[in-house]
């Protein structure tokens, strides 16, 4: 018997990495288990998450179930580029940032990196580095790679979507969305998830699971199958094929069946809500000073600008990221698994500490 | 809520990925669940697996939980080599023939292969490929790969570990073992895990799981740390770094709590001896005939020719995979759930197909 | 007999890659030329090339003659960087402009941009992605790649390189100097190589000889063997290991020989400088209308911005590029062999051109 | 002035990368020099180069200088190949053996390698590897290169060429030839390159030049553009495009103007055969004992087995490489430039040295 071994009541802000699983996916993966099922993807579970898929996104849509949103990411790109492939995105976007060059060492891809003080990718921006095709000095740009909720917690409209992938197809460059917080966006939105995607041009997809409430499952979406080549492949030579798919497959099944999907973003978006409304209600009352609030609150992520002395007070009471320490920026991030009441309490954490900066 | 959708009293001999998860290792990850745990490794989870590989590997070990053996192959032999290093493994060797050119595509190795009819290297055979050290026009043979129990099924005794070992570090090569079946080793050799590895001189280490009743994890153990560099960071940009780490260390955890590897592994060893046995037996007395034996069955695999014919007819009836079709090879995998009765099952379909060849 | 299919009186603005072979060079081929030479370095030529780099850059200086610049540039990034290494350069680098995105494919290096408009990196500018060491989520800053002369024409001064230097081996990184102009940086210095190389903290260089005179040759010059690791191995299997070596150590010898380097070199600067000298004067007489600098001119490059309808006709008089054409860049290029009677030329014709702008 | 620093009488059967640069080839390079021509490819000497291509291989060819055998295998290779592409190769291939890895490590290529003792492969030998496709845990193998002459000297017909190029179209994989003494292979069956290449079903040739008398330039020939891709962007992302291209195809130019890549590489052959038969003839008569072969001699090598003792005393004398010393076996090449007196010089020195062996 393992024991558990740490504080199931403690919840921070830290990451939506940090919280668990949810129990309908833990009761999912008992209901997979039992028997044989063929490894790899030939088993009942993939093959349910394949009608969802499809019901959802289209139905020339395939889904490849992988490990992490770091292989959905770069194996989706690779399968959309050939090897002298670029691809635009912003200089915070994931595949950027946080993912220790795998793109660069895996696949070999080049980022072509433009600046957004949102997160976000319009066509301008995207001009900014879309050109030199022909010229073989230049890595070509073929592929554009938008963030769903972005990295800064804010959102694409449909419109906003289908306007890049119009400037995007009319150059010959496929779409990516990271969709590692797709669910959070779409109960924001409240539409779809075919609504900003398959709907408004998505090519491939990253379709997010474990920062919403799963053990660990994330999957590519091909929504056009004539933008991406090899997956089959690539997935396996990535090393992001499962050999026990079929608990893969059982958990994000789990997001379809039920809504618990935007069930549980919506939670956590709300959660997020909630905190910024209780600050910047603190802050227009001047019961809060020296807080500010550097983008707006649109998903699941608070992104707050305050003194560093104070952000390491609050954080030895509850646990959070800096963003840019240089600029006293600092992450709060609601979770599936967030309570009213963690927020309450930490908005008063917070006015406490930044009442002791006078 | 996510149904059963398969059989779950229905099991073959196809592959011990088929089988699917021990109880014990889904109520470890619901011990290991609920509130707020650090992602990417600082969990309490990892902190007690660690407590366990120091215990069994010695003071100096490392361990680094991955999703797959896959992952766990690569990246351990990447960060047992310069990017000019070459691998010395057999030609039957997962890493060469089932990984779908992972360890070219995403670390650039290349394999020296050799060929070896029972799974095995020896000194003599890593001989014939581990020269030109110093000559830039060759691949530098700087690791030594040996699986155990092998691809075949068979073993290699702390001995014959130890030997390749001396062999390999006297010419400057470290020593990689792909344990995915290590736990159906240690339980047939009756030894440690250590007593093969960190004691007969064995460097870096995949630590299977998956494929002794877990859902989804691997480990790479670093015995000796100053045989491989830079794990930290090659884990991450392998795209085998798990945000949500506890699970993975959880289910990890289970195969050291209560011996849970080793009882797993042993059910499957025996119940492969008893297949072996009674097939034995049937070709002994003559009431089995058209069957023979390519490998003694050592751990959890029974290696048997007979005519492709009857393979199909007994292959309707319980599910295998060919290994050798033109040889008229099959391989028959027990797993940790495989039970008398499947065995009992499985002889009488072999006699009966068999008998009607004539 | 091959003959000659091209007027070789006729001279352009285009690159110093348009320009051919110094007559020396080709007698030092014909002087390297006979007799049997082993292949792959072990030659006299190669050794007296390596007399001359031990001369300028220190007795632990080691040379590895290559084929092109991008070679020597991504050959000598990747054996001073481990495999999870980043390098910090310019937006307008060559190593990420103008190489098909060769670090990164051939290499899987990641490269962090930082924009400087005058092609230089500072201490300050370095420091906005010098961070993140020890967490495996980011790319690990492990070098610094500046060119000399830039891209943009612009040279450092050895004091410039020094703080280069200091800082970045204060932070454990790496500097790495693109010398496909260097002959032009130290002509124009008016100080030797080492002055601002191997005496200002640069670890590892690209010494260019293709654009000053060479048929085709660069090398790789490590300056300190402590800060980079595996040459040897890494041209050969990056396919920049020439067989018959004694060619191009021989080319690159006469860069050393006579001052021939220095010699050419001065000869496209003063050139540049002729060209801008008569520029500036008739713009500053209100001869020239229509014409400014982007950069000031201080080796062989003159960056200028003219209407592109003027910059066109005066192409179809005599060759050159554009630089940016949205911002109504172009650049002009001097080379070793351009005459004064080339310079005067082109002036008429961009004066002549303008004048038509009204 | 570079000063000749080597003995320009002594020659070898080292390697023709021993040899340098033929008379004809320096004139060519001279010729091409002079004035500006546009750099990358556009110049007039590439084009000269095309149409002699177009007449060798075919209308439909394309040709691609680059600057060694290394890049032109590997880069041709590549464009054959998706990803998830391996190649069938023999254990002798150079491409295996002799380019560090290269295939591997700059574009993940995985080889699967088939022992052949005279070199060559047949439709059986590539059968024992063609085998796995839509099978993602294989590495597909969707090419077979062949080496023409051989690494061991020997020759494959045109209709040996045609019955692999048959068997490989036939399963959808593509055919490369490396064809870096391909000159001594047209010369020695008396027919043109077209004939075992165009004509016999290879798709891409690596069309050698420096073992032929060339001061360094190789190419990769397309002849069915419809089995390769994206050479004009792989050949300079993997750092094979040379800025002064006009002297890569002006040496190539030579090869077929005034038939001197036949010449040449016709004075290597019958230097070839001049010494095999020479020894033969000793053998027969008795005059020399210790001495066998262990290949014909078809092109310019010969392949001999001889005690090591002698063999170190003979490479006193003259020098020449062991090609496996445990086997005795060592490797004497003829090049463009070995002289009938070269050859009986060697005989004595063989002769004498062997008869010490008593």
């Amino acid at each position: 018997m393992v024991d558990t071994l740490h504080d199931t009541d403690r919840r921070g802000f830290a990451s939506d990495n940090y919280a668990g699983v949810h129990p309908e996916v833990l009761q999912a993966l008992a209901a997979a288990n039992g028997g044989h099922q063929a490894a790899y993807g030939a088993d009942a579970y993939t093959a349910r998450l394949r009608e969802f898929v499809v019901a959802e996104f289209g139905a020339a849509a395939e889904v490849y179930p992988v490990f992490n949103g770091t292989g959905a990411n770069v194996v989706a790109l690779t399968a959309a580029l050939p090897r002298w492939g670029a691809v635009i995105t912003t200089a915070t976007a994931h595949v950027h940032n946080d993912e220790g060059g795998a793109p660069e060492r895996v696949s070999g891809l080049k980022l072509l990196v433009v600046a957004s003080p949102d997160g976000k990718l319009t066509p301008e921006l995207i001009a900014t580095q879309a050109w030199g095709w022909g010229d073989e000095h230049r890595a070509q740009p073929l592929a554009v790679s938008i963030t769903q909720s972005t990295e800064l917690g804010t959102l694409y409209t449909p419109a906003e979507v289908r306007a890049i992938a119009d400037f995007a197809h009319d150059r010959g460059m496929a779409v990516h969305m990271d969709g590692a917080r797709i669910w959070n966006a779409a109960a924001a939105l409240g539409v779809s998830l075919g609504e900003f995607t398959s709907a408004a041009g998505v090519d491939v997809l990253t379709l997010g699971g474990t920062k919403n409430g799963l053990l660990g499952a994330e999957a590519i979406v091909v929504i056009d199958p004539q933008r991406v080549t090899g997956l089959h492949y690539l997935r396996k030579l990535s090393m992001q094929l499962a050999s026990k798919m079929r608990f893969l497959s059982a958990q994000l099944v789990t997001l379809f069946e039920d809504d618990l999907g935007l069930r549980s973003a919506a939670t956590a978006n709300a959660m997020a809500t909630r905190l910024r409304r209780a600050l910047d209600d603190g802050v227009a009352t001047g019961d809060i000073a020296h807080l500010s609030f550097s983008q707006p609150t649109q998903a699941n992520a608070v992104f707050a600008t305050l003194p560093n002395a104070a952000a390491d007070r609050i954080r030895e009471r509850v646990r959070f990221y800096d963003w840019d320490r240089a600029a006293g920026q600092v992450r709060w991030m609601c979770a599936w698994d967030t309570t009213e009441a963690d927020v309450d309490g930490f908005v008063t954490a917070i006015r406490e500490e930044l009442a002791r900066e006078g």
